[in-house]
């Protein structure tokens, strides 16, 4: 565990690869060397050594670095990564990352044999992406000046594509990520390992997991049955027919099971599954952000009619229920403001600005019928204001047992709105139907911990 | 019908407000009837009289119009506007825009007397937004220079919100908007008169259609067999639960049925029903740039493992098939790309560039158990570059009897890859998931066109 930690939180780093390689092998190349040395000189805050074993650089054996690194990272062929792998595992470096791929059968063995004699934790290889640390800027992958911003999502990844979707996915949306790993072919380092250890990091508050399939799957659950008590794990699963099972078989060389028979598993095991990945970064952020939800009951308060009614639809698809509102809650609605007819879903009208949604907002959360709220407020077609949204987080502040969703519908409402909020712990979506997806998420935690 | 025409195509139209209101009734304000004029002004490429009844203006009366204008758009408080109203029908305007809400029966039976008396035409009250035409400017919306690019897809919305929202996402996303309503109370244009426009509009390939109830059933639904022999129709409807039902029905004063019923309808009336927003923009921009198709075989091309998988999953999830490519076709591709295993769906490797993506693209066009193709380019953790991209359009035009879509998964890939193809008739998403809703929705049409 101590070396699995390594990974991630090295004090120092040792980046092997070469300038000079011609040999086109499992993305071995000069430029993708250079890129994660810029990557790392910019924002690792730890030390940095880089040795290229083909030039006349600084370092170019492991035997002339100032100090055993705790972590080297191997962008090399892969039998000459293995020669390095070596080396510094006799050097007692804590861990491997292999960033190349190509490797055989027996390159993996060899590979792994490191491990078993000398304690080495490896991941990979084949991770193509590497690592990310948000909080101590490590970052082995080789896409240039590429780093999600701080936060509390961690991202575990069975495929590099995917893995670089999310990574491109979180930058481009201002998603905050603790940690991103990259499992590749997975010889030692696994789900199970990187689930320990992102259970007990105190930076992750939720973690993501892409899966193709399950090694240890008895291990997996039990890692994960113990995790959901501290954090949600939302997956996401790719190979759900006999044909993409089949590809994925082949792609990262593990066995996907029967679909039905994992999804039950998950569900035993207090994971919540999503079906994209959108759903998963939709999903991570409410769990980051907002409460679990303790029960079924949605309030929805909107400036305008149609979407309201949309979010009422998405309610019913995803078998959450509509709040049915207290007597008293109502007519105090309709007293201070008449013409809106406070049946949830409730249409506040288009000139709703702040202190209408504030104090909507604030008698709907205290109303005992409703265990969540989806706000809506569009800008088009109503007076709403973005600095109106302000208020949203002032009120939900104070009713921290339920969580709160904004919906600014549509494209540049919702980019007008995120200025607003979106440093805020209000999360927000640019549609209603993904707001109350993200409702169901933090619903099916609120089952999980109900459970324990 | 000519006056129908008028609502989209006048040649003069006179905006009726105040500049001076107070009575704050149904959205009837100063600066709404100012942003209306800029709007108008701006963009409208026709004679635009401005009409402030309560000032010092050029024109106070309708009688002291120069000319009699085809259109007229009331800005004004119920009252008011009919008053107004029944001077334009006196002067023989074609078609009246009620923007203004907050009329009672009465003064909605009054209004529509002057169609009975006339034969003016009236869409609304209570549009809110009114409508739009892209291609002569016209623009009765109160959002200061918001107007879509040009393009072929008509969008009618029963409430004032999810038009908004739509007219927001189509302007942001850059999606190709012919013509835009708003139908408010509809007390006299309805969706039959629009489906009946629409289909015969030629500007109008795609018609997206959001309602919460029918009024006229069996006319709306014999009008809709008509229009999708031409042009494909998609539906987004509010209101399936009861609760919703109950909302829809307050809020836009129509009955919503019960909602199986309903699809059932829509179905034998061959119309493409979708669930939300998001869902209605990308089919129909799939169904304004491609063609129908005509089988349910679908083929995924990509450049990543995962992502590709993932886009498998959503075929199965879709009731649409992954093409069992022919032996040759397989044996060509991996003759070419040694490495490249070419079973569907085809993972052509981190390094593949233009030329790979053109050879495979062709092969996989030509062979016959393929109906449809899905790309998978992403550029973070790959070789690809944006410029990469330009070969697809050029392979695709070759197969024009076969649909293909393109997804750069994520942000900034999704952001770069549609500077290149945005305004090619190939459809971006930026997710698996979404590109093959796209093909389901070609797929549907292609249905439809094969039972006529």
């Amino acid at each position: 565990m101590e070396n699995v930690k390594a990974i991630f939180e090295p004090k120092t780093v040792a980046l092997i690869g070469s300038s000079r390689i011609k040999e086109k092998v499992g993305m071995a190349s000069p430029q993708l060397f250079e890129n994660v040395v810029y990557n790392m000189r910019k924002f690792f805050r730890g030390k940095t050594y880089v040795l290229d074993v083909d030039a006349n650089a600084e370092y170019t054996r492991v035997d002339e670095l100032p100090e055993t690194p705790d972590m080297a990272v191997l962008m090399l062929p892969p039998e000459q990564s293995i020669e390095q792998a070596e080396k510094c595992a006799e050097k007692r470096v804590k861990a491997l990352v292999g960033i190349t791929g190509g490797y055989k059968d027996d390159q993996r063995r060899r590979l792994l044999k490191l491990k078993e004699e000398y304690g080495v934790r490896i991941l990979g290889p084949n991770t193509i992406m590497g690592v990310i640390n948000a909080a101590n800027g490590l970052n082995t992958t080789f896409e240039r000046d590429v780093m999600p911003r701080k936060g509390s999502i961690a991202v575990i990844c069975q495929s590099g594509g995917v893995g670089a979707c999310l990574l491109d996915w979180a930058c481009f949306y201002n998603v905050g990520i603790s940690k991103l790993a990259f499992m590749g072919d997975k010889i030692d380092v696994d789900d199970v390992d990187l689930l320990r250890y992102l259970g007990e990091d105190e930076e992750t508050k939720v973690v993501c997991l892409y899966m193709e399939g399950i090694k240890k799957g008895r291990e997996f659950i039990e890692e994960a049955r113990k995790i959901v008590k501290k954090k949600p794990l939302v997956v996401l699963k790719g190979g759900i027919t006999e044909e993409s099972v089949k590809r994925a078989k082949s792609h990262t060389a593990s066995i996907a099971g029967s679909d039905e028979i994992f999804n039950a598993a998950l569900k035993k095991a207090g994971i919540i599954r999503v079906e994209d990945i959108e759903e998963l970064m939709n999903s991570a952020i409410a769990l980051s952000k907002q409460p679990p939800m303790h029960g079924d009951n949605i309030a929805i308060v909107s400036n305008v009619g149609g979407p309201a009614i949309l979010a009422a639809d998405a309610v019913a698809r995803n078998n959450l229920k509509l709040a049915a509102l207290s007597d008293e809650t109502k007519r105090k609605i309709e007293g201070l403001y008449p013409g809106v007819d406070a049946t949830n879903p409730i249409d506040m009208i288009a000139d709703a600005r702040a202190e209408r949604y504030s104090k909507v907002l604030e008698l709907v959360l205290k109303d005992k019928s409703v265990d969540g709220v989806l706000i809506i407020n569009m800008l088009k077609s109503c007076f709403f204001e973005p600095e109106d949204a302000e208020v949203i987080p002032k009120i939900a502040r104070k009713y921290p047992g339920k969580p709160v969703v904004d919906v600014p519908a549509g494209g540049e409402d919702f980019a007008l709105v995120y200025k607003v909020l979106g440093d805020t712990n209000i999360p927000l979506y640019n549609l209603p139907e993904k707001a109350v997806k993200a409702l169901k998420a933090l619903r099916l935690y609120g089952r999980v911990l109900e459970k324990h």
